[in-house]
């Protein structure tokens, strides 16, 4: 019996074929901006999405991080959604390294609206902290994979701009919205934002790497906050092979992950499970003791997460099948479906200490 | 015609007893810890409401700067609501020189509830930003002088206390609260809270400075965070003096400004205004264009803020009597109320950015 | 026997007339700009030091700490001596909330030649830190009081000038140099400078209070500054008026400060102590024990520090007159002098840890 | 004519073998701790040096970074050499992000000794800030490639051990200390050091990646910090294999590197050239125009830096044979002998921002 893992879509493994590419990748030393995959990896970015510079880190984490200090000074603020990765799964680096306030939104499945921004912005003063941006995330992940609308996202970059903030879209899994509805990748890059971080190494399964999207002028001061973080690689034109070789070969089949996902989720709803909209790679469940689902899913081999106490995560990517997300759909409605052992709600679940959160992004 | 500012309760000037108390305070080097003046006033709130240790600090400010840093660690997180002044008011402080991230809730009138606080505080792991502490503000400001009842807080303390989780209460008005609800300070202090600012430069009507109350234990630290801050002060029991004095002075008259208050209220109501609630010594009132009214009235002698393009301020105190309110509510009527010469609403009202802030706490 | 405290001339009280001047001082608040006596203050100090804008501040700390951000950005380079008060006494401020790296020069006394600089300064590009500013001390406390010659300042001021880079001046006992030397304010300040700090607390005798110096056009990210780390102050002018009384009748005495001094070190040096260099109101003296003759002294009634294990310091000020000192003198000197008890210096005196500093500023 | 490059060791490109190990790495998500190359590769360089802990990530700043906010808390104090790469190549990180203070000393050749040490290390308390480790650098780059003798390393140990102060050692190119002295690594690892960085990308010749070295019990901070910096990656057993290669290939192999830098320093020394010691794999030649080499080399294709304006720079590797040496340093010769056209050095060369530093790391 092979586990099945949909813990996150960041377990794949490189292909034969992207391991060959990477293989063979011509480098040189990037910090003297000398690699040409590298350089041919940003370059085909910035043109993909309509921006002007683009640059190869190692992580979203490094590129959100950069991102926002690219638009944000140490004392002022952004607004995003309460659950936006940015706050939940960065270790604070937005005020811990960049001293930058946020204030949040709640937020419908993570995606926040015009109005609800204009409502928030703060034009600073010499006696008030000004908000110099907004963050969203598309697809956001603890909203469930939820996908922001092009039109949402064009009126925010009306009202924004009239207001002198920026945006900037945290775009780790912008390939699934784009699959989901078919928007060119151009319509969800430059404009409607000022930065986007796009990652490699989730659906698109290469091993590493984000890559920072921005003006051109930007980019210098890009560099160096990338440097002074520790993100400066030397030959990483290996790496950048992959995700060339991933544009090329990875991008279409996205499409196979959503439908495995409404297998997923149709599977679950019919059994009776507590489903919530499912749009692109993520499936979430409510039910009411997540870790004990987790921890019954893994003993038959099926591997998924808790992002909150009840709550039940899971993810497809090009590891996952058909069979096996059948296979998964079983276990799992057994474990969460009507047909299973009867376990009450607790009367007072209490706080959220009380559990243990087994989810990175 | 004498000038009514009611922009601020932090206006007020030291009465000719004040003074004279200041004049004759018996002082020392407070950074060798032998101002007796000083002394005794930190001792005097640390029993009043119930806590180890007491600071005597320049400002609010930097009272709950310390105050976060006590309970925060850089890069952990602080569950707030979204018009607190820490937020607003302090320049970003919070995040720019304590890392400290914010999480925000929306609030009603600022205040926050128990069961919202249950819903938004996040235990941290290996892979999730963890919520250390809640921050409460009492009365809220910009909530309009909102009171937090002490079952409230009672309820947050129970939540958080079980979850591992501080409280900080930026208490800069808690003694208006105090007045308005007959709630004994001890009540509002050490048993609902880890840590407590309050401001003696507000309602208290002393000139400079407030006090950050916390346990005994955590003063060594506070003391060094002081001083890196810049607001280790020599000979300050001069200003502590008036501290002592409004104590014994001013505490039991702050009922006069809730009446005077009420007053405001209750004139501009009767004149069609659309005031909001009224608990104590700050009154807000909705108007199309709170700029111009801000404008219109200085032009008749009476200072009053806008914290919103479609809001106005007026906040009592002791350097404001009871003719002057009724002075100033008549010129107030005549610029919001009913009789006022009509202005339509501006259609599409856009972007606070068109808006200057005038008001500073 | 009265006690004579020599520990620093942080101590001294305000004097009658002083109280009588601050009980007096017309005051308005100071977040609004409305104190006319803090005003008075700031623009009697500018012209005074031929800067264009002034800021009062409750400590030298918030003052020295304002003005190296408004020189450098998180991430750029000051140079300063190993033995700067920005560097041993003020919390590592520099570093911790400006993000502002430090090198160290090795200095005379504390002072620091603009050869030794032209050596050390580095310009920024993209693979180096930059050196943005030199941070001087003026006297200079570790080093004994030690005097910067006007030459030396505008030496380092015509090398920095042509490299781009500033100088800040933390001139805290700026008024002994001026005092020791004769050389005019005006010359110490703006020419040579960009900003300075000044300190109202020290010799001048008010109680609380420095003031910090720059161009006019940097006074609002000055008062931004003070306000994010807590020195924004309502009714100040009640502390300005000691400022400027100290200003009006303090200034010309401190050369009786000096005097005193000469003779304390003159008579340490008559007993056979080794007294360093004296120029101002500091004296340095190197003995075995430092803290065992702290606590010699203290039983004889007069107070001292140890800025290291093997020195002791002694600080004359306006609350110490001719007798005090000689009789501070026979005390000091039958601990430190020839007539001693004989005490080996300890073989190996092992590292600094081993001690306890027991000095402030 | 090909290009001979001495820029940096960094320039090197991994071999057909490497390539082939990392072709066939075993690969898992590395931020669940399931890559087993990564591990494999961390728990080898633990054992070489003694440490009970190892983190991959992915340069040496990050590394050092790292390492530093293990042992310092914001707000205290490391000392270093004044040339140390931590400042002069890290944008600052050490103040911008860790909050921690440097105080500098001269060094010889960048490196230092216990006694120098002794001198200026602080302890702390309540009024001064104290020094929580010492930085050392191992060989030092900026110094040309200067080694620490074991024993220095050993009576620093002593001395900051019985201090309190922690010990971090920037080990980049520990590599060539020990090809240069035959000390074992264990030596020169945890007998001596509390974090070791180590980096795989230079002499070894690896593409991309360094290895933070500690102690166990502090991984999961080191961990939560890389995810932090934006350091975690996922299936980063790819570059972990080129490490693994590399130590089992290219460590041997790098006397070879020596070799070839004593050729091309005793070439430029006999030509008159102005080299300064040579120890490992750096060659520093003191000239009155390096900026002017570096271009005249250039076009010779011999790339050479300069770190400083009167300082040209070679460094050896890998991808440097012995012929390739000599015509470097035959053309160097012509460049810098005494056989160049005769070249006063300006009489006043200024100040350094006059130049344009080209060098990396």
């Amino acid at each position: 019996m092979e586990t099945v893992d949909l813990r996150s879509d960041t377990v794949t493994r490189p292909t034969p074929a992207m391991r060959r590419a990477m293989a063979v990748a011509e480098v040189g030393d990037d910090l003297f901006g000398e690699d040409p995959t590298v350089r041919a990896l940003e370059d085909r970015l910035a043109g993909l999405f309509g921006f002007g510079g683009a640059l190869f880190v190692p992580s979203g984490v490094m590129a959100n991080q950069i991102a926002l200090r690219l638009l944000v000074a140490p004392g002022q603020e952004i607004v995003c959604d309460a659950e936006a990765h940015i706050l939940a799964h960065e270790e604070g680096s937005p005020a811990r390294y960049g001293g930058i306030q946020t204030r949040t939104v709640p937020g419908e499945r993570g995606l926040l609206g015009a109005e609800e921004l204009e409502a928030v912005l703060r034009p600073g003063n010499a006696y008030t902290v000004g908000t110099r941006a907004v963050a969203l995330e598309q697809t956001h992940t603890r909203g469930g994979g939820a996908v922001y609308p092009v039109e949402t996202l064009r009126a925010i970059r009306r009202l924004t701009g009239s207001a002198g903030v920026s945006v900037h879209i945290d775009g780790a899994r912008i390939w699934n919205a784009h699959t989901a509805t078919g928007t060119p990748l151009a319509e969800y890059g430059a404009p409607v934002a000022d930065t986007l971080s796009v990652c490699l190494s989730k659906g698109l399964g290469a091993p590493v790497g984000s890559v920072l999207l921005t003006a051109a002028e930007s980019l210098p001061r890009a560099r160096s906050l990338r440097h002074g973080l520790g993100g400066g690689m030397r030959q990483s034109g290996i790496l950048a092979a992959a995700g060339l070789h991933a544009l090329d070969h990875h991008l279409e089949r996205m499409a196979e992950d959503h439908t495995h996902a409404a297998l997923l989720a149709t599977g679950l709803r019919d059994a009776g499970c507590a489903v919530r909209p499912q749009e692109t790679n993520v499936v979430l469940v409510d039910t009411p003791d997540a870790e004990e689902v987790v921890a019954g899913a893994a003993r038959e081999g099926v591997l998924v997460t808790a992002p909150g106490p009840r709550t039940v995560r899971l993810v497809t990517h090009l590891g996952v099948g058909r069979q096996a997300c059948r296979r998964a759909a079983g276990v799992l409605a057994a474990l969460m479906g009507e047909g299973r052992r009867t376990r009450g709600v607790p009367a007072s679940a209490g706080h959220a200490q009380q559990w243990k959160e087994s989810e990175v992004a």
